[in-house]
């Protein structure tokens, strides 16, 4: 299964909005056959080793990371190609959370006689869709916050300057959790003044998705000639439902109204759930101190990725995130460090929020 | 030699205001005697080492972290000890740089017909008295600024509750760090918002020389109540030299006037070359995010030793360091990464101001 899993890991850049799996064959310690799932509306990951493994899949395991499909989607279900083929018995990592699988995957396979195990490895396979599961089971992307500081929490001088704080290494490092993302969100604000480009830049030709940028400009403020809406990589614009969009937009760039929230701002849980109905797994967020405040507050930040420069700012430069004052240290936000490594000269922290939410925990 | 440092190493919290001092007589491989300075006023580590060598010591090689001393001191010169217990070899980490031996210790070996070799694991031996060294050499205490905050930066509460951002393990930590150290100073500021001991409290009944606490007060605003002036610990109040001293002081208090800059703030360059007249080789700083910022600014911070808390305060809360602000982000303070290590659940980084100063590396 850990095999699977690494199989499945290849697909990280290019099955967006499907999830990232692999597959197994094996007699034994012998591997008959291998694949992974490349992207959406190409063969799924137990069909690649199917026919890798050939006449040999007779008596054979099959270790798949997820659930196999139990309905006609874009490819016929692979729990009648499993059956059809011969093997005896499958393990599963995770069940498939997608409505029309949900356990039939597994009930189809057993009624058809086979031995089937699910559970090993779980978390992992869970964890390696994290994104896929989030918007299955709780409507909505999973929400990764990155942020790039110095040592004294610091990410932009007070004149604006935020180029560069972090190493080149972290920068690049940034990229690939770009292109992992279903989409890349950021605040009218944060275009206005810096005009980020939000596409994935990665050093050699490698594949991926191209992940949606998705702009919060309520008052429609961000005007045509900026970056993100060049015909580089598809644009969402969310504003205000009671504004009118645009009536000339460049053909890259769609329009998407959601209501305010009691305090004037755009509604944040309408603005993940509909990223979820435009099948967004992941969502990398790179925004300024307020919005990434807000998501926190609003507890829909599901992990920070935080760059960290030795360095100081000093305390007249920009905060890190915007947060209600506390009135006790009792009030701190806590964080579960998930991993923590050096990029270059810079650190990268992964982390969690605490408490967790029952959802990120494996549901057994 | 690397055997001789971890003996000196021994004397970290107790031989102020002496050097830590280490050695080992050795017939090849074969250890026949070693020794450590413990206090001030006791026997050097060479007295020990020839002491367990008794008649063994003839012909023998001894490796010693400090140059041997040459004059009187509180002890007779250890390089006529080692001359009249005929050892062969003498090999030297690093030099005396104590204006009586500096170079004497090596020439009277020498000139006794001994062979003596200097700079064996030198970088290592000046660390470890890294303060000893400053104090002879600058003529001011190596500076440690001691810092704990929550990742984004913050050192307390806007209502300036800083009680506990790290855990218990780092403050344990900080503990080890403050023994070290022959004096901790702090501003009045400090005294008068958190009324702090400032005194060691080490988990088990471990030996150290109690560091002077030293308070920058410059308007003598402290009153004789608070913890800094009780008397379980000697404390100097460094003040306006315009203002007179308080008529009467606890026994334990002393007072020093020092002239003020121009910014009429206490001059820091005046208060360490003070300090160093006192014998303060390594000085523990804990203080507000004012004088810390100072310190940094004025060149005078040598090590920050920061504890990161896995937690967020936000932007309302006490920052860092005062730094005056950038005009560019080329004008960012860098910071070299000695030591990174996790403590209980917080992360202990060492860093120094970079670009270093000569002082810092090796003379040769």
């Amino acid at each position: 299964m850990a095999h699977a899993l690494r199989l499945a890991e290849r697909g990280l850049y290019t099955t967006q909005p499907n999830p990232r799996v692999g597959c197994v064959i094996a007699h034994g310690d012998e591997v008959v056959g291998s694949g992974w799932h490349r992207r959406a509306g190409e063969p799924h990951a137990e069909v690649h080793a199917l026919r890798e493994a050939g006449e040999r899949v007779r008596g054979a395991t099959a270790y798949v990371t997820l659930e196999p499909c139990a309905h006609h989607g874009r490819t016929p279900p692979c729990a009648d190609a499993l059956v059809a083929a011969g093997v005896a018995r499958v393990v599963v990592a995770a069940e498939d959370p997608f409505p029309q699988v949900a356990g039939r995957g597994i009930a189809k396979l057993r009624a058809a006689g086979m031995t089937v195990d699910a559970g090993l490895l779980r978390d992992e396979a869970r964890e390696l869709n994290v994104g896929f599961f989030s918007r299955l089971e709780r409507g909505r992307p999973f929400v990764r916050l990155k942020l790039a500081m110095s040592l004294d929490g610091r990410t932009a001088l007070a004149n604006g300057e935020s180029k560069w704080i972090t190493g080149e290494a972290a920068r690049a490092d940034g990229h690939r959790w770009r292109a992992r993302s279903s989409a890349i969100l950021t605040g009218s604000g944060t275009v206005l003044a810096d005009d980020p480009h939000l596409t994935v830049r990665l050093p050699v030709a490698e594949a991926f998705a191209t992940p949606l940028r998705v702009v919060l400009d309520r008052d429609l403020r961000v005007p045509a000639h900026f970056h993100v809406m060049d015909a580089t990589a598809p644009t969402l614009c969310i504003h205000d439902a009671q504004r009118a969009p645009p009536t000339v937009a460049p053909a890259s760039v769609r329009h998407a109204g959601v209501l305010l929230d009691g305090n004037g701002r755009l509604d944040l849980n309408a603005v993940l759930a509909l990223l979820a109905r435009l099948e967004v797994n992941e969502l990398h967020v790179e925004a300024g101190s307020r919005l990434g405040g807000a998501l926190l507050v609003a507890g829909l930040v599901d992990e920070l990725l935080l760059y960290v420069a030795p360095v100081l700012l000093g305390d007249l430069a920009c905060p890190l995130l915007e947060l209600p004052p506390l009135a006790s240290m009792a009030e701190r936000w806590r964080l579960a460090v998930v991993e923590q490594r050096q990029v270059g000269v810079d650190w990268r922290l992964r982390l969690r929020p605490q408490p967790a939410r029952p959802w990120a925990v494996s549901p057994d």
